[in-house]
Parts: C-alpha cells; structure tokens; sequence
C-alpha cells in the first residue's frame, strides 16, 4: 500500500470538530446540544443577497475571471473606500472564502521552512493552511490576563530569523474577540517595516467592533503598501458562511501579480456565490447595527455569566462572536467530551471548542475553551447555566 | 520591500491566458475572435440544475459538511455505481471544482520534492497545483503521431525513482482527446501495484466519449484500491464550470481520512452550487446523447477542416472536445500572438492555446496548438478557414 505524505499526517485535525463523534453521541441519547462550538452564526443572510440567486437568468453557469468578476470588485473597492482602505478593484483578487485567500497569501510569501509568526491562540486553521503551504508556524503568546492584547514588540523580534517572512494577525481576533489598538497597529508596522516583513492581517470580522471601539485596518496604515496583505470574507459579514466567497487585497503589485497566478490555477471563484455576494454589498448600514447590537446584548449576557460562575477567568471581547474562558479543570478537552458524553442538565447540555488547539506551544491552554455567542441570548444563558452545574458536579 | 517566495517566482503563468492581452488588441481593432483556446463550454446548463437555484428557500447560508452535503454525496455515489464504479457516500469528498481535488490528492500523497509522472503534453494547471504543493512533475512523452496513447511502460519504469509518489493521467485527455484502452488501463494498473504507487485518475471528461469507445475508469478496475484516486467535476458534465464543484474519490481510506483534514481546513465546498450539482445529476442520459452528438459533429467538422490544410497535422480524439494540431510554423506562440495582433480574415480572427505550455519538457510543442471545439459548427468552419488564410499568409 503505498504510503501517505508526512505532510498529510501532520495536518492538524479541526478542534471544532473533533468533539463531533461525542456530540453524535448526545444526539443519541436524545439530548439538546447549545452549539458554542462553531462560527456558524444563526442571523439571517441580508434578502438581497438571497434573492440575487434566485432572480438569475443564466443559461450557462460559466467560469468568471479568476480575480472575480469585474462588478463585484468594483463594489469590494467602493466598500473598502467607505471604510477609509484607498483601494481600487486592481488590488483586490476574490477568492473561495477567506481559506483560500490565506492559502495564496502564504503560496505567494513563504517558501518549504519559512516562518510566519502568529500571536495565540489563534484560528486553528491557520496550522492546517500554513501545514499544506510547508510553513512553520511561529506563536508568540497573548495572554488571557491581559485580555489577549497584543504581546510586547521584543517579544516578536527574539523571534526573528532569517527565515521569517511575515507576521500574521487576525483583528478583530477569532478565538478571543480582541481588537487591536490604533497604537498597537502602527506598532506592527514598525517591526515589519524594520526587519522587511509581511504583515497579513485576517480582517473578516472587521464590521463586528463594540463599545463605540473603532476597527484599524492594515490597510488604512500609511507607508505600509509593500508589505500589507488583508485576508477578507463575506462568510461572517453577511452570514453567508457557505458562500465560500473571500478576497485578498494588496497594494504590493507584486504580491498581486503572483497570487494571481494561484488564481488562474484553479480557474476562478464560485459563480453564484459572487453574484450573492455582490448584491450582500447592497445591505444598508442598519443592518450591522442591528446584528451588532444582538451580538452585543449576547456578549454581555454571556461574559456576566461566566464570570459569575466560581473559578471561571474571561476577558471582555470587543469584536468578533468569540470569547476564550479559563475553566477551573486540568483538561478542557477531556471535560467537553464528558459534557457531551456523560452530562446533561434537564437533558441539556452545551458543546464548546477546547482551546488547546487554538495554541501552537504544545500543552497550551489546556484549561481554556473558546465560545461562540452565536445563539440568541435565551440560548446563551441556558449554556451558562449548565456550565456552571457541570463543573460543579465535574469538580466534585 | 519584503521578497516574493521562490514557490510564487516559480508558479507557471496559465498558457491559456498568457493571450489575453493580444486578444484586447484584437478587441479594440474591432475584429471578430473564435474562441477555440479556452475549455468554456457554449452549451447550456441542464435547465434543473439552474432552476434548483432560483428555487432554494434558505435563510441562512450556512457552511455544508467539509465532505459536501450528505444528500448530494449519496446522489454521486449512485451516479458511479450507475457507471460500473462501485463506491459509496464514504469514498467521496466534495471539492471546490477538480482543481482542489487535485491539490488535496497531491497533498496527501506527496511530500515536498517529491515525483509525479504524468505523460505530455497534459492540463497545463498540472503544473500549477504541482509547484504549489511543492511536488516536480517528471514528464513522458505521448507523441502526436500515434495520437497520444499511452507511451510505453518502460518509459515510465525507467524515471521511477524512490522519490515517485504516483502516475497522474487525464482520461478522457486535455489536450490531447485521448482516450486510454483498457489494455493500457490494465497496464498503468499492473505498473503501479508493482512499483507501490497512486495512480490518480483526471476523468472529468468521462462522458465526453464518442464513435462507440467506451470509457475505462481506473475506479472500476479489481485490486486497485489502495492505489486509485480519482479526481471528478461537474464543470465540464454539465457545462457548469462557474458552479465549482468537483469530488476526490479513493477506497484507500487512509487517504480519505487525510484529504478530510484538507477539506476541514478550508470548511467547506459552495452551498449554492452544490444545489445546482445535486439537481443536475437528475440530468436525463437523453442530455448527454445529444451533447455528445453535437460535439462528434464538431469534431468531425473541425478534424476534416484542420487535415484539409496543407502541413497540418492533428490526431483524432475519441473523447474530451479538445485535439492538439501540428502547425507548419516554428513557434506557434508567436503565429497565435500574430494572429490576433496582425491578422485578420475579413475582420475575423482566431485564438487558440500554443500547446507548449501543456509540455513540461523545454522546449516541446512549439509548433503545436490546442484547439477547443467548444463553438458551434459554423464557427468552427469559419475559424479553419482563417487558420488556412492565416497559414498562407503567415508562411509567405
């Protein structure tokens, strides 16, 4: 039998779901299971966007270009100058969700042991896209003390070698909701300015800022044109996760010109998910003010009540759906997969993501798991509620 | 400023798309152009497939399973057993178009520097995906005047070398037509149970078979389980390339548990037009009857066309609607940019794909053409007219 590559066997299994056979168990014994273990947000996808697809006229489903369509990067571009990103649909090559955009961002900086230096915990998938690119993963620690904020600059330069080609970020962050600081970007750009790096910035859940907090892009950053590269998706922005529609945006022609040729490898982005997406750009403002204050009053609903519950540590999220809970146990893996497999609270019981597999360091945030606010508030507060009887009767 | 990877130098540019910008010139001089150099088919989209879409009544468009949808993966399961290929809803991954598929086979199969015969000329992507994965493609060469059938089994033994990973083939052949016989089916399959290695079968052309051949998939074929890969698309079927959405399909389970960490990382395939997919397999066989009719048509039309010209040879394809012709010209780069640069024949012109692109051998092809009779028979008849003035003309 001829053998698997070791690159297919170091490629990491998705924490989300690899609680998924406990959960299949739940369902078993016919308990309800609040899903906090998946970004997969319960708002409606904007009408327009729905009703786009179902107005085509089409005869032949064909390829468009394989930057997208000439339209909807005009409109990315006019929506990126509303948000005060000076960029013209030149800069900007759509992609198959944000996954394939971070693919060709590391395809077009990174070589077979280069190095890209992330703070953690970060979005796991970042190990899987950076496993199939031949890059090394370098984490520099945020810590949960001082809300995930960004880790001091000396940190990131002791980790310098010559081997590093960028840096990446994801702001606001998935798993811990911060939001970085003006101070703090302009304190990226220094050092990548400095040591002549990338800085590629996932930037998805940029529409999701609270507490009158204000998003700073990458890309809004003077001086920073050759080595800024966004990573954007409409999956979070539009609830339209299964669109599979993202973008890469650089003002580097050069990055643009080789990501480019990614694109043109695998021929083009999804046809009718960019004719969704196209019109989702339509969506008046109100709508993120609504979903902004729903995800807000679920926010709050749900960090009061975990830091309610005894031995429970949190930080206050000011972006994304995300936050990351230490828990007073030794191993949250093994006490999701008891949740699921051996508890229930009046036949209820919650499904949450360990955060171990949001870290790089191994044996990190052994004790942590990251939560998705992405169930209404009556949800959200059942979920509390039967955390904090489940760890009581866990530490027993 | 920050360097560009070796990886991203190294990827090739699209041998079809490199024309692009003499094709603009030809678009501002007002001439009409055939487009025979891209495989975008002009028949229309089964009309369920399309309507599928415009009936939906989803609010939420959320991620599927990374496997694709269980509903549409039972459909294809059903749809190969129906082609004498005997697998189930298990051995199948939904990917985004055959060109992921292809990139998840070769990242589970293949480390970095690591070798994959694959007989040329073949799909130029090939390349692409290959250089992305870090993988060297070691070419054999079909030759044109046996109308590129399998080269002989040595060929390949004698570049077996322990860094070999796997055969790749494209059957029916972009862009040759090509279709392999049993015999030489049989052959590939004894070649790697002998040397340990994956075959990983290209068969997104395997409805497009004429003159009563019969299509041999490496699927069908007893004790090559552990070895055969196959990659699948609906692009072609069902004239649907805009939809993206192909299959990975092995019984070798291990890699089918390693292609799923692949899958998990990018989350998943399009929603919408896995819809589209699932509704087009309800496509009627009467459908394919008369596609087929009207590609052996063109095909004949344009075969008779092209061996009626003086210094031209072209094979006869048995499947795919492609053929690789033999021009008397030196470098047909050159005559394809001069044709659209220089040329016209009553303010009509042609564009077609130079083949040397579809070699990985320096320097192999160029006096060659890929020709893709994707237009109608008119069309077709007009654009051998302008080869024939354009030949004379260019030859003076």
């Amino acid at each position: 039998m001829p053998a698997i590559s070791e690159k297919g066997i170091a490629m990491p299994e998705s924490p989300i779901r690899k609680l998924v056979p406990y959960a299949e168990k739940a369902y078993a014994a016919k308990k309800t299971v609040y899903h906090l273990n998946i970004g997969q947000p319960d708002i409606k996808t904007p009408h327009a966007a729905m009703e786009a697809v179902t107005m085509h006229s089409l005869d032949v489903l064909a390829y468009t270009r394989s930057d997208g369509s000439e339209g909807y990067r005009n409109k990315i571009a006019s929506y990126y100058q509303k948000n005060t990103i000076e960029v013209t649909s030149k800069d900007i090559i759509v992609t198959t969700g944000g996954s394939e955009a971070l693919l060709f961002a590391m395809g077009c900086i990174a070589d077979q042991g280069d190095e890209i230096i992330i703070p953690e915990p970060f979005y796991a998938n970042y190990n899987g896209f950076a496993t199939a690119s031949g890059v090394t993963v370098v984490p520099v620690q945020s810590k949960i003390e001082n809300n995930f904020a960004l880790p001091p600059i000396s940190e990131f330069e002791q980790l310098i070698t010559p081997k590093t080609k960028a840096i990446l970020i994801c702001n606001p962050g998935n798993p811990t909701g911060y939001l970085y600081t003006k101070d703090e970007i302009n304190q990226l750009a220094d050092l990548v300015k400095k040591h002549d790096l990338f800085i590629v910035a996932d930037e998805v859940y940029r529409e999701f800022v609270y507490d009158g907090h204000q998003h700073y892009s990458i890309m809004a950053k003077n001086g920073l044109d050759q080595h800024a590269i966004m990573i954007d998706s409409v999956s979070k922005r539009y609830s339209m996760c299964g669109a599979r529609i993202g973008c890469l945006v650089s003002k580097n022609k050069e990055v643009m010109a080789t990501a480019m040729k990614f694109a043109q490898a695998r021929l083009s982005p999804p046809t009718f998910a960019q004719i969704a997406a196209e019109a989702a750009l339509l969506t008046p403002d109100s709508y993120f003010t609504e979903v902004n204050q729903e995800y807000v009053s679920r926010r709050n609903t749900l960090i009061k009540g975990l830091k309610s519950i005894k031995g429970v540590r949190v930080g206050i999220p000011n972006g994304a759906f995300y936050c990351v809970a230490e828990l007073p146990v030794d191993n949250a893996e093994e006490f999701a997969k008891w949740l699921l497999e051996s508890y229930d609270y009046k036949n209820e019981t919650i499904m949450v993501a360990p955060a171990q597999g949001f870290y790089s360091t191994p044996n990190t945030g052994l004790n942590q798991i990251r939560i998705a606010y992405v169930l209404n508030e009556d949800s959200l507060r059942k979920s509390v509620e039967i955390l904090r009887h489940a760890l009581e009767e866990y530490n027993k």
